[in-house]
């Protein structure tokens, strides 16, 4: 998969390199490359940003410099593309979203910063994206966020095929709680049943306390699953429980 | 404001500099400490991950390591703090709790690794929180996130107090469309009311562009918000034209 960023801070994204992703890379599933579209400015000054018509606080981010950067990246690769851009009005990113565009062949991530964009930047756009309902100071860190979300899904760029099939949110439930060694620590001991080495005790435990942590934390996510009978009789149990409470 | 950061990966901390987040921090007004806590793993490997119990997939982090870097953070200061873990079954993260974030003196954040955490951590945290519905490698991505939107609304964080506060979400509205130079742009002109420095009509058009927004891509904004009666004006007007079409 071909990444490619646009950001008036490249260096931000050494942070990807650091961890999954950059092993990824190093491997050649995922080509990132990141321009700085400061380059692109004609200004002698190279600013990239100005005052709005208008009036209002802060600088707006202009056409020019971000236009002539994408006709670079269309130069080399004229297909058609998904160009993403971080805006808190865009679309909110979610796991089938990732899934989705764990997909395509080529990504282009158009970062932000100051104030806003020049509104004639969306027209280069295919999908505005929103990673929740909250602010941050540019597009580099939602950007890096999705980039880690959708890479962790395309083949080969996790160890373990099964990690990403078993997350939250995978099967439409929460995970399970986990313990690891040691069997008790500062007087806290690990369930009796995970030492048992009865799968089947096991998995039954897993299940309920899967739906458990679903119901209590986020029952919004029951509503849109559908659960096998064993799962709705599990439920119909722990909500019993609850009500007794 | 204090934060505190426990990571296998601190030098992806090093992103945070690069912006707006870093000029706070060199002036002091944010103090951010991140601690490897592999440093307090006393296994001779270093390791601070093992299988888990039951069986499955990938590796957990263990509680020792967490739970000793915890204990010298709580030795320099033994106040009250909020300890987030990132965690996708955790509170959905918005811009009201990062304004609840913003008032705290210390936040310390602990960022996981592999498959996930021993259940035993939880006990350490005062907020399990998600960035959304979508699941990332490690929870470094996550707190970056979450320290960049929490201290751009620190006073004195931001150069101009009036971005935060005219942002998409802190009125609860989507964003009016912004333009800048130059005045047309291959083809593209910035609209005339925003060159007729008539500040009345522009904050009208501004008004009326950031209802309009809000209704075609996040309806969900409006139910929420107590609206001005002028706003309920142009707001039903809005939804007589788009019923015409």
């Amino acid at each position: 998969m071909k990444i490619d960023v646009l950001s008036l801070f490249p260096h931000m994204f050494d942070a990807l390199r650091e961890s999954m992703i950059g092993k990824a890379i190093d491997r050649g599933i995922i080509d990132l490359q990141v321009t700085d579209f400061r380059d692109y400015s004609h200004d002698k000054h190279h600013h990239v940003d100005d005052t709005p018509y208008g009036g209002g606080a802060g600088m707006l981010l202009e056409p020019q410099p971000i236009f002539e950067a994408m006709d670079a990246i269309n130069a080399q690769d004229n297909a058609p593309k998904r160009v993403i851009l971080l805006d808190p009005a865009g679309r909110t990113f979610n796991h089938q979203f990732a899934t989705e565009l764990a997909h395509e062949d080529h990504l282009v991530f158009i970062c932000g910063h100051y104030e806003g964009y020049d509104e004639r930047i969306r027209t280069l756009v295919t999908d505005e994206v929103s990673l929740g309902d909250y602010v941050i100071t540019g597009g580099e860190l939602g950007a890096m966020v999705m980039i880690d979300a959708i890479a962790r899904l395309v083949p080969g760029v996790l160890g373990n095929h099964v990690s990403a099939e078993t997350d939250s949110f995978a099967d439409g439930l929460l995970e399970y709680p986990q313990y690891t060694r040691p069997p008790e620590y500062r007087g806290m001991k690990v369930p009796a049943v995970l030492m048992s080495g009865n799968h089947q005790l096991i998995n039954q435990w897993r299940m309920r306390e899967s739906l458990r942590r679903t119901l209590q934390r986020r029952p919004d996510l029951l509503r849109h699953k559908q659960l096998t009978s064993e799962q709705q009789r599990i439920l119909k149990e722990l909500q019993a429980d609850s009500d007794l409470k």
